[in-house]
């Protein structure tokens, strides 16, 4: 037996009793004739303390040797510390060690091992068995493992079933490119990894299992964007015999349960937007809605002043910050370079300073007159103390730069509330998108979505205006989930392959084998995937991902411990490419 | 809305209520004017009714013209059944329908989906999403589902963090074979898929979290035996700061658990056999205790007396089977060609018949009298009534005829009693295995099982002859879990890798980064991975695996409903070998 305890429990009731502890050196303290150790395990840290009037020779000289992140175990009687520490559970207590035993030694670790290290990311990643000691990854990972169980229990006790769906799958060209797997049994032929396990959990509720989710992993062989991971993991589910509103609500109970179970506060009910208002209020198809700043389009009304800005531009736009009348020319000039940058590459931003009544002032008070402004003001709602930031340009384009300069703000500025979780689904998205490149439709998520009811009609005569029953979930300015009801019907299904453009050839090769379910009994059904790494990170008001991650890779796939990819052994090669 | 109702919760509490059912027609019974359908779904089976009578006859119509495994909608009202049926919970009530939807039709399914089906294996795999919709498919996916949930709640309650480890890791060629994935960023670079998370949890306990656990995918390229998958479920666990008393006593209580939830009858304290004695008595390392009878030696009994298949024998070992004395010489030869059979290939089978004291027959009583005979069948313990079933050979393969005997005197003789759940530990395994071909030691495990403390000093001297802190859970003659101590002393891991024959390059470049993570302090460690599709099985005295997996391969590794493994695409191959 290594322990009696561990090293986040004892407090002062446990005072004179004798125990054993095992864990790491986290740091050493000594006055010569006493050394204090605080000894570190994944539950806490305890003080133990060795001395030269109370301690054997042989123990307090072992001690003495002792160096960080060694592991060791030690008998020894717990006692009253003199000094408390209030900072942690077992700050009341030490224990003064009788027996210490060496478990392991340790060289020095490449980095410190605090809550702020010196480590840089690629010396983290490569050392990542150290990293996880430091305290902030591992509350990560200990919040992660808590957020996939109370996803298991909420989803359990709601009546869906964890079924494993399998991971050497067929690959389908469409979409994201796949990992593929060679065959050695099947020379010339391969497997491929899911990019999700979308067609599976279809046929399972064709299959009759009515109610199903998975945690599962996913891959993607995407050139990586920052903070994307080749491999990621979902939780992954589908109902049937649902339609758009019941798919919400089930899982707006899912959010909720999880918001509660964290403390989080939250409103009961989540706003409901369309893809369309989401673009024209906020510029974006995940609004961060902690802030109340919309966009204002005021296209009609600023035109005709002879201002080629305007009256050449398709949409003008603006958003109007509350008492920010006052802000330096300075700093309006740093947000226009800001939005200037080629990342976000908008042309640049005029301005009203709504200062009162008789003060108002704008970048372009050469066209406009101040009953101009006056009369603009006005039609914004805007008081006295606002700030209004234009833009102008293309419709598309213009809203989202304001979408970005919107999110930059309220960052900038303090808009944000960062201790609010607004949550919002965004729905009514367009079935299908027009690629201009390659002159024919794509699905906007799928194939397999439903375009709903009221605009099945159109699907003949203007497919770019069916909309479809798909939604997404949105926190905090983040996508953390999305889904759609998805196509029972045999002859619609065909109807979408053929307005993508795909041969019989083409979706038969695919996907025959759900053409082929279909035509026995498929009922109605939809469903939604979470990002798990997503929504650990979102729930944490984090950013980065990787480090909600046990073992992450790199921005270029690349695992820089383990160092993977790698070449293969000429026998490896030899099994993959014998025909 | 589909429906205020599943198919398996109406009871006669319901009945007067509206309400709406939606699921598949599974029985059709016509009298002409009245109309009865089964509507099936995950939850059970309610009966419709529509009559000529009751019934408008735009809806008696529609009902006439329904199909089996159409999928409908249905309004009415919940009705006391004259006739009830105590076989369904729904059996006191049926529905008098006033509403009818078809929500989808079918053509007719390739086979019967009925508990027991008319369709073959590849059949039901090809159309997997129909052969799930059978009950016995579906109580096998939810059992599996349930059995998943209780091992989380189990391993959660007792302090394991889920910690979910990569899938596209580096290959090692120790061992079996690995799936390789090419990447296609890193040309000639490639991952591989996980045997198992081995060397994760390794780090992730150097890491500090303590306890780990995760049901995870694990993928092995063999060529496949029968029931064996390229991708199955292990339950993987590790723990640190514990010895293997600790790891065997914290896995019986899993096991325990899972079998109390189960209602399965079971003993508090589970057996440890070594695995000497594992194959001494039972001629096997996974021993169905499910019934009493042992292999006995009687090697140095039964030599000269001039019988030269006893004489010439290394080993003679016998069962004793109670009250069969009677059974006839057709019988007997039945066995015997039964293990001369080229699968087991023994060369046959003596026995002796002990019918009370002066009537002891045997197949070699040319070479005993009658006073040997009984002075053996005294030794052996035997009473009045048994058959003593004798084979004689070497000692590794008599051994394991015996032991191949011994089960399938069991089934045969139903000396099994199949209520029982009789699980145990095999302790004590060789470290390693000499592998006369390749002329070199081999892990029996993997290279990281840790020397028994005891045997240490042999790594040097007598390599065969050291112990591993290694041990197998075995329950009802299958190993449903294994696991060791690993080594967390850098020099050990040094010794063994040496002993293995491995060069410094080998082992640096498959293992560098956990003998590097060795060096910061590793504590000692150990754990177990179970086989979740083989457990799901054995709890329900199942045989084939593949009933417990919703899409499982066929034995040559091919999903037969997806069809995979497949070719790829041109442009597929071309992103693949780009250098």
């Amino acid at each position: 037996m290594y322990r009696t305890n561990n090293c986040g429990e004892l407090n002062s009731s446990f005072v004179d009793q004798e125990v054993k502890l095992s864990g790491w050196v986290n740091k050493i303290r000594t006055k010569g004739f006493i050394i204090w150790i605080d000894l570190r395990d994944r539950y806490g840290i305890t003080q133990l303390v060795f001395d030269k009037e109370r301690t054997d020779t042989s123990v307090f000289e072992a001690a003495n040797k002792l160096g960080r992140e060694f592991v060791i175990e030690v008998d020894g009687k717990v006692i009253k510390r003199k000094d408390f520490n209030k900072n942690i559970s077992t700050g009341e207590i030490e224990i003064l060690v009788s027996n210490l035993k060496i478990l392991n030694s340790s060289i020095t670790p490449p980095f410190t091992l605090e809550d702020q290290t010196d480590g840089g990311d690629e010396l983290r990643m490569k050392f990542r068995y150290l990293d996880l000691r430091r305290e902030p990854i591992k509350a990560n990972l200990i919040f992660r493992n808590k957020l996939s169980l109370e996803v298991r229990n909420y989803l359990s006790d709601n009546g869906f079933l964890d079924i494993e769906t399998p991971y050497l799958i067929k690959s389908t060209p469409e979409g994201a490119r796949d990992f593929v797997v060679p065959s050695r049994m099947h020379p010339e032929h391969y497997y491929a990894l899911p990019q999700s396990p979308q067609i599976f959990k279809q046929l399972i509720m064709i299959g009759g299992l009515d109610k199903y989710y998975q945690i599962v992993k996913c891959f993607r062989d995407e050139d990586l964007r920052a903070d994307r991971q080749p491999e990621f993991t979902q939780i992954d589910c589908e109902m049937s015999f649902v339609n758009e509103s019941d798919v919400l609500k089930q899982f707006e109970g899912l959010i909720l349960h999880l918001l509660k179970k964290f403390g989080k506060p939250v409103n009961n009910s989540f706003p409901k937007l369309t893809y369309k208002d989401a673009l024209e209020n906020y510029g974006s198809d995940k609004p961060d809605l902690r802030f109340d700043i919309k966009i204002n389009e005021i296209t009609d009304t600023v035109k005709g002043k002879n201002f080629n800005i305007f009256d050449n531009a398709e949409y003008i736009g603006c958003l109007v910050l509350p008492e920010k009348a006052e802000l330096s020319r300075k700093e309006i000039d740093n947000l226009t370079e800001w939005v200037k940058r080629p990342q976000i590459g908008a042309n640049g931003i005029l301005w009203i300073k709504n200062s009162g009544d008789n003060s108002i002032k704008s970048s372009f008070d050469k066209f406009f007159t101040s009953d101009d402004l006056k009369s603009l003001i006005k039609n914004l709602g805007s008081k006295s103390g606002d700030l209004i930031l234009i833009m102008a340009g293309t419709k598309k384009e213009t809203l989202e730069h304001l979408g970005t300069l919107r999110l930059e703000i309220g960052k900038r500025y303090d808009y944000i509330n960062y201790d609010l979780f607004c949550p919002a689904w965004i729905t009514a998205f367009p079935l299908f998108e027009y690629d201009d490149e390659e002159k024919k439709f794509k699905s906007t998520h799928h194939p397999f979505t439903s375009p709903n009811e009221e605009s099945l009609e159109l699907l003949n005569s203007n497919p770019e205006n069916v909309i479809a029953n798909a939604y997404d979930l949105v926190l905090n300015g983040n996508e953390i989930g999305g889904g759609s009801i998805r196509i029972h019907d045999y002859n619609i299904q065909m109807k979408i392959f053929e307005i993508l453009g795909m041969s019989k050839k083409e979706y038969e090769s695919q996907f025959g084998f759900l053409i082929e379910a279909l035509k026995y009994g498929a009922p109605p059904h939809g469903g939604i995937a979470f990002g798990l790494d997503r929504l650990a990170a979102v729930l944490n008001n984090k950013d980065v991902i990787r480090d909600f991650i046990a073992f992450p890779k790199n921005n270029s796939g690349k695992d820089l411990m383990i160092d993977a990819p790698a070449r293969l052994t000429k026998d490896q090669l030899k099994d993959m490419t014998k025909k």
